[in-house]
Protein backbone atom coordinates (compact mmCIF):
# COMPACT_ATOMS: atom_id res chain seq x y z
CA UNK A 1 0.00 0.00 0.00
CA UNK A 2 1.27 3.03 -1.20
CA UNK A 3 0.05 6.86 -0.25
CA UNK A 4 1.27 9.36 -2.80
CA UNK A 5 0.96 13.15 -1.25
CA UNK A 6 -1.34 11.99 1.08
CA UNK A 7 -3.50 10.27 -1.31
CA UNK A 8 -3.49 6.30 -1.46
CA UNK A 9 -2.22 5.36 -5.08
CA UNK A 10 -0.25 2.70 -6.78
CA UNK A 11 1.34 4.45 -9.05
CA UNK A 12 3.69 8.26 -9.88
CA UNK A 13 4.00 9.96 -12.97
CA UNK A 14 6.20 8.93 -15.12
CA UNK A 15 7.97 12.42 -15.46
CA UNK A 16 8.68 11.91 -11.67
CA UNK A 17 12.61 13.24 -11.22
CA UNK A 18 12.63 9.87 -8.91
CA UNK A 19 12.12 7.54 -11.47
CA UNK A 20 14.28 9.90 -14.39
CA UNK A 21 17.22 10.48 -12.53
CA UNK A 22 17.06 8.74 -9.30
CA UNK A 23 16.75 12.61 -7.59
CA UNK A 24 15.49 11.89 -4.33
CA UNK A 25 16.11 11.14 -0.66
CA UNK A 26 14.46 7.91 1.45
CA UNK A 27 14.02 6.40 4.56
CA UNK A 28 13.41 2.98 5.75
CA UNK A 29 11.83 2.45 9.06
CA UNK A 30 10.74 -0.20 11.61
CA UNK A 31 7.11 -0.20 12.75
CA UNK A 32 6.19 -2.03 15.93
CA UNK A 33 3.07 -2.35 17.94
CA UNK A 34 1.96 0.72 15.39
CA UNK A 35 4.49 3.19 15.95
CA UNK A 36 7.38 4.10 13.56
CA UNK A 37 10.58 3.52 15.65
CA UNK A 38 12.72 6.81 15.85
CA UNK A 39 11.13 8.63 13.92
CA UNK A 40 11.92 11.95 14.65
CA UNK A 41 15.45 10.88 13.88
CA UNK A 42 14.19 9.85 10.63
CA UNK A 43 12.60 12.98 9.57
CA UNK A 44 15.72 14.90 10.98
CA UNK A 45 17.64 13.04 8.49
CA UNK A 46 15.20 13.11 5.29
CA UNK A 47 15.12 17.08 5.73
CA UNK A 48 18.71 16.96 5.85
CA UNK A 49 18.52 14.73 2.98
CA UNK A 50 16.34 17.05 1.23
CA UNK A 51 18.64 20.59 1.95
CA UNK A 52 21.42 19.23 0.89
CA UNK A 53 19.82 17.73 -2.80
CA UNK A 54 18.38 21.24 -2.76
CA UNK A 55 15.03 20.09 -2.66
CA UNK A 56 12.62 21.70 -0.70
CA UNK A 57 11.83 20.22 2.46
CA UNK A 58 8.64 17.96 3.32
CA UNK A 59 6.11 19.82 6.27
CA UNK A 60 7.52 17.04 8.81
CA UNK A 61 4.54 17.75 10.49
CA UNK A 62 2.35 16.53 7.88
CA UNK A 63 4.49 13.72 6.82
CA UNK A 64 4.85 12.18 10.97
CA UNK A 65 0.87 12.30 10.67
CA UNK A 66 0.96 10.34 7.70
CA UNK A 67 3.91 7.90 9.22
CA UNK A 68 1.41 7.55 11.69
CA UNK A 69 -1.60 7.08 9.58
CA UNK A 70 0.12 4.32 7.65
CA UNK A 71 1.94 2.40 10.23
CA UNK A 72 -1.20 2.34 12.68
CA UNK A 73 -2.78 -0.96 11.95
CA UNK A 74 0.83 -3.08 11.47
CA UNK A 75 2.40 -5.09 14.43
CA UNK A 76 5.96 -5.46 12.78
CA UNK A 77 6.76 -3.82 9.52
CA UNK A 78 8.61 -1.54 7.61
CA UNK A 79 7.65 1.60 6.65
CA UNK A 80 9.46 3.53 3.49
CA UNK A 81 9.58 6.88 2.96
CA UNK A 82 10.80 8.54 -0.19
CA UNK A 83 10.82 12.11 -1.11
CA UNK A 84 11.51 12.63 -4.72
CA UNK A 85 11.89 16.53 -6.27
CA UNK A 86 8.49 15.95 -8.42
CA UNK A 87 8.19 16.24 -12.22
CA UNK A 88 9.91 17.62 -14.21
CA UNK A 89 10.90 18.22 -18.04
CA UNK A 90 13.69 16.57 -19.79
CA UNK A 91 17.43 17.56 -18.80
CA UNK A 92 19.26 17.69 -15.07
CA UNK A 93 18.67 21.32 -14.39
CA UNK A 94 16.39 21.88 -11.59
CA UNK A 95 12.67 22.19 -12.35
CA UNK A 96 11.18 25.95 -12.11
CA UNK A 97 9.09 25.01 -9.62
CA UNK A 98 9.53 22.17 -7.15
CA UNK A 99 6.66 20.07 -5.71
CA UNK A 100 8.25 17.64 -4.32
CA UNK A 101 6.90 14.11 -4.65
CA UNK A 102 6.04 12.65 -0.62
CA UNK A 103 5.62 8.93 -0.98
CA UNK A 104 4.87 6.39 1.88
CA UNK A 105 4.59 2.51 1.75
CA UNK A 106 4.46 -0.28 4.04
CA UNK A 107 6.12 -3.70 3.30
CA UNK A 108 6.31 -6.93 5.24
CA UNK A 109 9.01 -7.14 8.22
CA UNK A 110 11.27 -9.45 6.55
CA UNK A 111 11.32 -13.40 8.45
CA UNK A 112 15.07 -12.99 9.58
CA UNK A 113 15.81 -15.81 11.84
CA UNK A 114 15.62 -14.66 15.48
CA UNK A 115 19.35 -16.64 15.62
CA UNK A 116 20.77 -13.87 13.49
CA UNK A 117 20.51 -11.31 16.88
CA UNK A 118 21.66 -13.78 19.15
CA UNK A 119 24.69 -15.71 17.42
CA UNK A 120 25.38 -13.41 14.50
CA UNK A 121 25.26 -13.54 10.79
CA UNK A 122 28.06 -14.35 7.98
CA UNK A 123 29.72 -11.33 6.17
CA UNK A 124 31.31 -11.60 2.81
CA UNK A 125 33.64 -8.48 1.31
CA UNK A 126 32.15 -7.07 -2.50
CA UNK A 127 33.87 -6.61 -4.90
CA UNK A 128 31.98 -4.20 -6.20
CA UNK A 129 33.20 -0.33 -4.75
CA UNK A 130 31.51 2.83 -3.26
CA UNK A 131 32.28 5.66 -5.18
CA UNK A 132 33.82 8.67 -3.80
CA UNK A 133 31.83 12.04 -3.52
CA UNK A 134 31.86 14.06 -0.71
CA UNK A 135 28.61 15.92 -1.85
CA UNK A 136 26.36 12.60 -1.30
CA UNK A 137 28.27 11.17 1.51
CA UNK A 138 26.44 10.36 4.00
CA UNK A 139 22.90 10.47 2.31
CA UNK A 140 20.26 7.97 2.06
CA UNK A 141 19.21 9.14 -1.64
CA UNK A 142 17.97 7.12 -4.56
CA UNK A 143 21.11 6.79 -6.98
CA UNK A 144 21.64 3.05 -5.53
CA UNK A 145 23.13 0.98 -8.11
CA UNK A 146 26.44 0.77 -6.49
CA UNK A 147 24.45 -1.29 -3.47
CA UNK A 148 22.55 -3.38 -6.14
CA UNK A 149 25.45 -4.24 -8.01
CA UNK A 150 27.33 -5.58 -4.78
CA UNK A 151 24.22 -7.28 -3.42
CA UNK A 152 24.31 -9.31 -6.83
CA UNK A 153 27.36 -10.96 -6.11
CA UNK A 154 26.06 -13.52 -3.91
CA UNK A 155 22.93 -15.91 -4.31
CA UNK A 156 21.35 -18.02 -1.42
CA UNK A 157 21.08 -17.41 2.55
CA UNK A 158 24.59 -18.63 3.40
CA UNK A 159 25.82 -15.17 3.59
CA UNK A 160 23.71 -12.62 5.09
CA UNK A 161 25.62 -9.18 4.30
CA UNK A 162 28.61 -7.50 1.91
CA UNK A 163 30.72 -5.17 3.17
CA UNK A 164 31.75 -2.65 0.18
CA UNK A 165 35.06 -1.27 0.01
CA UNK A 166 35.90 2.37 -1.47
CA UNK A 167 38.82 3.01 -4.20
CA UNK A 168 41.40 3.35 -1.48
CA UNK A 169 40.37 -0.10 0.07
CA UNK A 170 38.54 0.88 3.01
CA UNK A 171 35.85 -0.71 4.23
CA UNK A 172 33.05 1.84 4.06
CA UNK A 173 29.53 0.12 4.76
CA UNK A 174 27.28 -3.00 3.43
CA UNK A 175 25.65 -3.12 1.37
CA UNK A 176 22.62 -1.88 3.75
CA UNK A 177 24.14 -1.67 6.81
CA UNK A 178 26.64 0.18 8.48
CA UNK A 179 29.73 -1.47 10.29
CA UNK A 180 31.70 -1.29 13.62
CA UNK A 181 34.35 -3.14 15.02
CA UNK A 182 36.02 -3.68 18.78
CA UNK A 183 39.23 -4.06 19.25
CA UNK A 184 41.38 -4.05 22.50
CA UNK A 185 37.80 -2.89 24.20
CA UNK A 186 37.67 0.37 21.66
CA UNK A 187 34.81 0.60 19.17
CA UNK A 188 35.74 1.50 15.10
CA UNK A 189 33.49 2.18 12.55
CA UNK A 190 34.53 4.07 9.36
CA UNK A 191 34.23 7.57 8.41
CA UNK A 192 31.28 8.24 5.86
CA UNK A 193 32.73 11.70 4.78
CA UNK A 194 33.21 10.75 1.16
CA UNK A 195 31.05 7.89 0.82
CA UNK A 196 28.46 5.49 2.29
CA UNK A 197 24.80 5.92 4.22
CA UNK A 198 25.26 7.44 7.67
CA UNK A 199 22.86 5.20 9.36
CA UNK A 200 20.35 5.97 12.25
CA UNK A 201 21.43 3.10 14.48
CA UNK A 202 24.77 3.86 13.78
CA UNK A 203 23.82 7.22 15.00
CA UNK A 204 22.37 5.74 17.99
CA UNK A 205 25.39 3.15 18.97
CA UNK A 206 27.14 5.95 19.17
CA UNK A 207 25.49 7.49 21.70
CA UNK A 208 24.85 4.33 23.71
CA UNK A 209 28.70 3.74 23.27
CA UNK A 210 29.48 7.18 25.05
CA UNK A 211 26.71 5.93 27.80
CA UNK A 212 27.73 2.55 27.89
CA UNK A 213 31.97 4.32 28.44
CA UNK A 214 32.69 2.54 25.13
CA UNK A 215 35.99 4.66 23.53
CA UNK A 216 34.71 5.22 19.84
CA UNK A 217 37.00 6.38 17.12
CA UNK A 218 35.52 7.60 13.63
CA UNK A 219 38.18 6.30 11.02
CA UNK A 220 39.49 4.28 7.71
CA UNK A 221 39.86 1.06 8.49
CA UNK A 222 41.34 -1.80 5.99
CA UNK A 223 40.01 -5.29 5.36
CA UNK A 224 42.60 -6.38 7.61
CA UNK A 225 41.74 -4.34 10.32
CA UNK A 226 38.48 -6.40 10.24
CA UNK A 227 39.60 -9.45 10.36
CA UNK A 228 41.47 -8.60 13.19
CA UNK A 229 39.04 -7.01 15.40
CA UNK A 230 37.66 -8.96 18.58
CA UNK A 231 34.28 -8.72 17.91
CA UNK A 232 32.00 -6.91 14.51
CA UNK A 233 28.69 -5.80 14.14
CA UNK A 234 26.33 -4.64 11.64
CA UNK A 235 23.41 -1.68 12.21
CA UNK A 236 20.46 -0.60 10.52
CA UNK A 237 17.02 0.40 10.90
CA UNK A 238 15.34 -3.01 10.01
CA UNK A 239 18.01 -5.28 11.51
CA UNK A 240 18.83 -3.26 14.84
CA UNK A 241 22.22 -4.87 15.62
CA UNK A 242 23.50 -7.83 13.95
CA UNK A 243 26.58 -9.46 15.14
CA UNK A 244 28.87 -11.35 13.07
CA UNK A 245 29.92 -14.57 13.30
CA UNK A 246 32.12 -14.85 9.83
CA UNK A 247 33.58 -12.82 7.80
CA UNK A 248 35.13 -14.57 4.71
CA UNK A 249 36.55 -17.11 6.34
CA UNK A 250 37.57 -15.81 9.68
CA UNK A 251 35.43 -16.86 12.99
CA UNK A 252 34.05 -14.35 15.87
CA UNK A 253 32.13 -14.37 18.55
CA UNK A 254 29.72 -12.48 19.89
CA UNK A 255 31.16 -10.51 21.85
CA UNK A 256 30.83 -8.46 25.52
CA UNK A 257 30.56 -4.74 23.91
CA UNK A 258 28.38 -6.28 20.75
CA UNK A 259 25.73 -8.12 23.70
CA UNK A 260 25.86 -4.36 25.40
CA UNK A 261 25.05 -2.36 23.12
CA UNK A 262 22.18 -5.01 22.27
CA UNK A 263 20.59 -4.52 25.58
CA UNK A 264 20.97 -0.63 25.42
CA UNK A 265 19.76 -0.62 21.88
CA UNK A 266 17.11 -3.14 22.55
CA UNK A 267 15.61 -0.91 25.46
CA UNK A 268 15.72 2.53 23.52
CA UNK A 269 13.95 0.21 21.09
CA UNK A 270 11.19 -1.37 23.36
CA UNK A 271 11.03 2.40 24.52
CA UNK A 272 10.27 3.75 21.20
CA UNK A 273 12.88 7.00 21.85
CA UNK B 1 3.49 11.59 -24.29
CA UNK B 2 4.72 8.18 -22.98
CA UNK B 3 4.25 4.57 -23.85
CA UNK B 4 4.98 2.26 -21.80
CA UNK B 5 5.65 -1.35 -22.31
CA UNK B 6 3.54 -0.78 -25.17
CA UNK B 7 0.71 1.55 -23.69
CA UNK B 8 0.29 4.72 -23.61
CA UNK B 9 0.61 6.15 -19.99
CA UNK B 10 1.36 8.76 -17.98
CA UNK B 11 2.27 6.65 -15.00
CA UNK B 12 4.12 3.87 -13.84
CA UNK B 13 3.98 1.82 -10.91
CA UNK B 14 5.37 2.97 -7.15
CA UNK B 15 7.15 -0.19 -7.21
CA UNK B 16 9.03 0.01 -9.72
CA UNK B 17 13.01 -0.27 -9.40
CA UNK B 18 13.79 2.92 -11.55
CA UNK B 19 11.73 4.96 -8.87
CA UNK B 20 12.96 2.93 -5.74
CA UNK B 21 16.75 2.95 -6.45
CA UNK B 22 17.34 4.74 -9.91
CA UNK B 23 17.79 0.55 -10.98
CA UNK B 24 17.99 1.04 -15.03
CA UNK B 25 19.56 2.90 -17.65
CA UNK B 26 18.14 5.48 -20.49
CA UNK B 27 18.90 6.85 -23.94
CA UNK B 28 18.24 10.47 -25.64
CA UNK B 29 17.92 10.44 -29.07
CA UNK B 30 17.27 12.89 -31.86
CA UNK B 31 14.54 12.96 -34.08
CA UNK B 32 14.71 14.72 -37.83
CA UNK B 33 11.97 14.46 -39.63
CA UNK B 34 10.08 11.44 -38.06
CA UNK B 35 13.53 9.37 -37.72
CA UNK B 36 15.53 8.64 -34.86
CA UNK B 37 18.63 9.56 -35.45
CA UNK B 38 21.68 6.59 -34.70
CA UNK B 39 18.55 4.39 -33.41
CA UNK B 40 21.24 1.22 -33.51
CA UNK B 41 23.95 2.50 -31.56
CA UNK B 42 21.66 4.06 -29.16
CA UNK B 43 20.05 0.36 -29.32
CA UNK B 44 23.17 -1.42 -28.75
CA UNK B 45 24.30 1.09 -26.12
CA UNK B 46 20.88 0.46 -24.12
CA UNK B 47 21.74 -2.99 -24.46
CA UNK B 48 24.78 -2.96 -23.25
CA UNK B 49 24.29 -0.85 -20.73
CA UNK B 50 21.49 -3.48 -19.40
CA UNK B 51 24.08 -6.48 -19.77
CA UNK B 52 26.67 -4.36 -17.68
CA UNK B 53 23.71 -3.90 -14.77
CA UNK B 54 21.88 -7.49 -15.29
CA UNK B 55 18.70 -6.45 -16.23
CA UNK B 56 17.39 -8.46 -18.91
CA UNK B 57 17.91 -6.87 -22.40
CA UNK B 58 14.88 -5.73 -23.73
CA UNK B 59 13.59 -7.01 -27.53
CA UNK B 60 15.69 -4.99 -29.63
CA UNK B 61 13.31 -5.20 -32.84
CA UNK B 62 10.15 -4.22 -30.38
CA UNK B 63 11.96 -1.10 -29.12
CA UNK B 64 13.25 0.02 -32.54
CA UNK B 65 9.07 -0.30 -33.99
CA UNK B 66 8.20 1.43 -30.68
CA UNK B 67 10.84 4.05 -31.35
CA UNK B 68 9.65 4.71 -34.96
CA UNK B 69 5.71 4.50 -33.51
CA UNK B 70 6.42 7.73 -31.28
CA UNK B 71 8.82 9.68 -33.48
CA UNK B 72 6.54 9.35 -36.61
CA UNK B 73 4.77 12.14 -36.29
CA UNK B 74 7.50 14.65 -34.91
CA UNK B 75 9.85 17.27 -37.17
CA UNK B 76 11.99 17.70 -34.51
CA UNK B 77 11.94 16.41 -30.87
CA UNK B 78 13.85 14.75 -28.47
CA UNK B 79 12.78 10.98 -27.98
CA UNK B 80 14.32 9.42 -24.14
CA UNK B 81 14.27 5.70 -24.14
CA UNK B 82 14.36 4.38 -20.07
CA UNK B 83 14.56 0.57 -18.85
CA UNK B 84 14.23 -0.30 -15.67
CA UNK B 85 14.32 -3.63 -13.91
CA UNK B 86 10.89 -3.29 -13.55
CA UNK B 87 8.53 -3.53 -10.25
CA UNK B 88 10.43 -5.45 -7.44
CA UNK B 89 9.85 -5.49 -3.18
CA UNK B 90 11.74 -3.58 -0.78
CA UNK B 91 15.92 -4.43 -0.84
CA UNK B 92 18.57 -4.15 -3.14
CA UNK B 93 18.55 -8.11 -3.92
CA UNK B 94 17.49 -8.69 -7.67
CA UNK B 95 13.87 -9.68 -8.02
CA UNK B 96 13.55 -13.61 -8.75
CA UNK B 97 11.38 -12.22 -11.84
CA UNK B 98 12.47 -9.30 -13.52
CA UNK B 99 10.14 -8.28 -15.77
CA UNK B 100 11.85 -4.69 -17.32
CA UNK B 101 10.08 -1.44 -17.55
CA UNK B 102 10.33 -0.51 -20.86
CA UNK B 103 9.29 3.13 -21.68
CA UNK B 104 9.62 5.53 -24.18
CA UNK B 105 8.65 9.49 -24.46
CA UNK B 106 8.66 12.48 -26.82
CA UNK B 107 9.86 15.86 -25.45
CA UNK B 108 10.34 19.14 -27.05
CA UNK B 109 13.77 19.57 -28.93
CA UNK B 110 15.57 22.60 -27.05
CA UNK B 111 15.45 26.01 -28.64
CA UNK B 112 19.25 26.32 -28.59
CA UNK B 113 20.27 29.30 -30.84
CA UNK B 114 22.17 28.47 -33.66
CA UNK B 115 25.12 30.34 -32.99
CA UNK B 116 25.95 27.57 -30.31
CA UNK B 117 26.56 25.65 -33.56
CA UNK B 118 28.48 27.98 -35.33
CA UNK B 119 29.94 30.06 -32.96
CA UNK B 120 30.37 28.76 -29.64
CA UNK B 121 29.05 28.33 -26.03
CA UNK B 122 30.72 29.07 -22.76
CA UNK B 123 31.72 26.69 -20.43
CA UNK B 124 33.01 26.34 -16.48
CA UNK B 125 34.33 24.44 -14.31
CA UNK B 126 32.09 22.45 -11.73
CA UNK B 127 32.80 21.54 -8.47
CA UNK B 128 30.91 18.99 -7.69
CA UNK B 129 32.91 15.94 -8.37
CA UNK B 130 32.19 12.49 -10.58
CA UNK B 131 32.29 9.58 -8.15
CA UNK B 132 35.28 6.30 -9.33
CA UNK B 133 33.09 3.47 -9.99
CA UNK B 134 34.29 1.01 -13.16
CA UNK B 135 31.55 -1.05 -12.49
CA UNK B 136 29.27 1.80 -13.88
CA UNK B 137 31.73 4.18 -15.75
CA UNK B 138 30.67 4.89 -19.74
CA UNK B 139 26.99 3.29 -18.55
CA UNK B 140 24.20 5.75 -19.56
CA UNK B 141 22.59 4.97 -16.03
CA UNK B 142 19.40 6.75 -13.91
CA UNK B 143 21.78 7.31 -10.71
CA UNK B 144 22.44 10.94 -11.78
CA UNK B 145 22.45 12.85 -8.23
CA UNK B 146 25.93 13.86 -9.57
CA UNK B 147 25.07 15.40 -12.79
CA UNK B 148 22.29 17.06 -10.78
CA UNK B 149 23.99 19.12 -8.37
CA UNK B 150 26.84 20.11 -10.92
CA UNK B 151 23.93 21.77 -13.09
CA UNK B 152 22.64 23.42 -10.01
CA UNK B 153 25.95 24.88 -9.73
CA UNK B 154 24.66 28.42 -12.10
CA UNK B 155 21.45 29.51 -13.58
CA UNK B 156 20.79 31.86 -16.05
CA UNK B 157 22.09 31.81 -20.19
CA UNK B 158 25.48 33.01 -19.99
CA UNK B 159 26.87 29.49 -19.00
CA UNK B 160 25.52 26.47 -21.52
CA UNK B 161 27.83 24.08 -19.77
CA UNK B 162 30.04 22.94 -16.67
CA UNK B 163 33.01 20.46 -17.25
CA UNK B 164 33.09 17.80 -14.27
CA UNK B 165 36.55 16.42 -12.68
CA UNK B 166 37.55 13.20 -10.61
CA UNK B 167 38.75 13.21 -6.80
CA UNK B 168 42.31 13.02 -8.87
CA UNK B 169 40.97 16.64 -10.34
CA UNK B 170 40.93 14.65 -14.06
CA UNK B 171 38.04 16.47 -16.10
CA UNK B 172 35.86 13.66 -17.16
CA UNK B 173 33.40 15.17 -19.07
CA UNK B 174 30.17 17.35 -19.37
CA UNK B 175 27.56 17.09 -16.92
CA UNK B 176 25.19 17.05 -20.22
CA UNK B 177 28.05 16.30 -23.04
CA UNK B 178 31.24 14.68 -23.95
CA UNK B 179 34.00 17.15 -23.48
CA UNK B 180 37.20 16.79 -26.76
CA UNK B 181 39.68 19.31 -27.05
CA UNK B 182 42.68 19.90 -29.74
CA UNK B 183 46.32 20.54 -28.95
CA UNK B 184 49.01 20.77 -31.94
CA UNK B 185 46.84 19.13 -34.58
CA UNK B 186 46.18 16.12 -32.06
CA UNK B 187 42.57 15.46 -30.94
CA UNK B 188 42.43 14.53 -27.16
CA UNK B 189 39.13 13.14 -25.13
CA UNK B 190 39.29 11.86 -21.42
CA UNK B 191 39.58 8.17 -20.51
CA UNK B 192 36.00 7.10 -19.07
CA UNK B 193 36.98 3.73 -17.66
CA UNK B 194 36.69 4.97 -14.17
CA UNK B 195 33.95 7.79 -14.29
CA UNK B 196 31.70 9.23 -17.16
CA UNK B 197 29.47 8.20 -19.94
CA UNK B 198 30.17 6.60 -22.67
CA UNK B 199 28.14 9.03 -25.44
CA UNK B 200 27.10 7.75 -29.28
CA UNK B 201 28.47 11.21 -30.55
CA UNK B 202 31.73 10.92 -28.53
CA UNK B 203 32.36 7.25 -30.40
CA UNK B 204 31.36 8.90 -33.99
CA UNK B 205 34.03 11.85 -33.29
CA UNK B 206 36.05 8.92 -32.72
CA UNK B 207 35.43 7.72 -35.85
CA UNK B 208 35.02 10.84 -38.03
CA UNK B 209 38.44 12.12 -36.53
CA UNK B 210 40.19 8.80 -37.65
CA UNK B 211 38.59 8.99 -41.76
CA UNK B 212 39.77 13.07 -41.43
CA UNK B 213 43.57 11.37 -40.37
CA UNK B 214 43.18 13.58 -37.29
CA UNK B 215 45.14 11.85 -34.40
CA UNK B 216 43.08 11.08 -31.60
CA UNK B 217 44.31 10.07 -28.23
CA UNK B 218 42.40 8.94 -24.82
CA UNK B 219 43.66 10.03 -21.77
CA UNK B 220 43.40 11.52 -18.87
CA UNK B 221 43.42 15.79 -18.61
CA UNK B 222 42.93 17.81 -15.97
CA UNK B 223 42.25 21.70 -15.98
CA UNK B 224 45.35 23.44 -17.15
CA UNK B 225 45.40 21.41 -20.51
CA UNK B 226 42.11 22.20 -21.11
CA UNK B 227 43.08 25.89 -20.34
CA UNK B 228 45.93 25.47 -22.92
CA UNK B 229 44.16 23.93 -25.31
CA UNK B 230 43.80 25.53 -29.28
CA UNK B 231 40.36 23.99 -29.85
CA UNK B 232 37.35 22.53 -27.25
CA UNK B 233 33.97 21.26 -28.20
CA UNK B 234 31.75 19.32 -26.47
CA UNK B 235 29.12 16.35 -28.07
CA UNK B 236 26.14 14.62 -27.01
CA UNK B 237 23.06 13.60 -28.76
CA UNK B 238 20.66 16.52 -28.98
CA UNK B 239 23.33 19.34 -29.34
CA UNK B 240 25.43 17.25 -31.68
CA UNK B 241 28.88 18.76 -31.69
CA UNK B 242 28.89 22.58 -29.89
CA UNK B 243 32.16 24.70 -30.39
CA UNK B 244 33.74 26.11 -27.00
CA UNK B 245 34.74 30.03 -27.23
CA UNK B 246 35.02 30.21 -23.60
CA UNK B 247 35.96 28.33 -20.84
CA UNK B 248 36.18 30.47 -17.16
CA UNK B 249 38.16 33.71 -18.26
CA UNK B 250 40.09 32.00 -21.50
CA UNK B 251 38.74 32.48 -24.87
CA UNK B 252 38.54 30.17 -27.58
CA UNK B 253 38.25 30.30 -31.36
CA UNK B 254 36.53 28.08 -33.30
CA UNK B 255 38.85 26.07 -35.04
CA UNK B 256 39.73 24.09 -37.91
CA UNK B 257 39.49 20.55 -36.92
CA UNK B 258 36.18 21.31 -35.19
CA UNK B 259 34.87 22.75 -38.45
CA UNK B 260 35.62 19.57 -39.71
CA UNK B 261 34.33 17.24 -37.49
CA UNK B 262 31.01 19.14 -37.15
CA UNK B 263 30.48 19.47 -41.05
CA UNK B 264 31.11 15.49 -41.25
CA UNK B 265 28.84 14.65 -38.52
CA UNK B 266 26.16 16.98 -39.98
CA UNK B 267 26.84 15.04 -43.24
CA UNK B 268 26.40 11.80 -41.64
CA UNK B 269 23.45 13.17 -39.05
CA UNK B 270 21.69 14.09 -42.72
CA UNK B 271 22.35 10.82 -43.65
CA UNK B 272 20.96 9.65 -40.61
CA UNK B 273 23.34 6.41 -40.73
Amino acid sequence: MFLLNGEPRQSIEISDRGLQYGDGVFETIEIVNGKSLFLDRHLLRLEQGCSRLLIPKPDSVLLAEECQQMSASSDHAVLKIIVTRGSGGRGYGLPKTVNPGRLLGIYPYPDYPSHFQSQGVVLRFCSHILGKNPALAGIKHLNRLEQILARAEWQGDDIQEGLMLDCHNHVIEGTMSNVFMVKDDCLYTPRLDESGVAGIVREIVKELAQKANIPLLEKTLDKSELLQANEIFVTNSVIGIWPVNQLEQHRFSVGAHTKTLQTLFNAMRIGGS
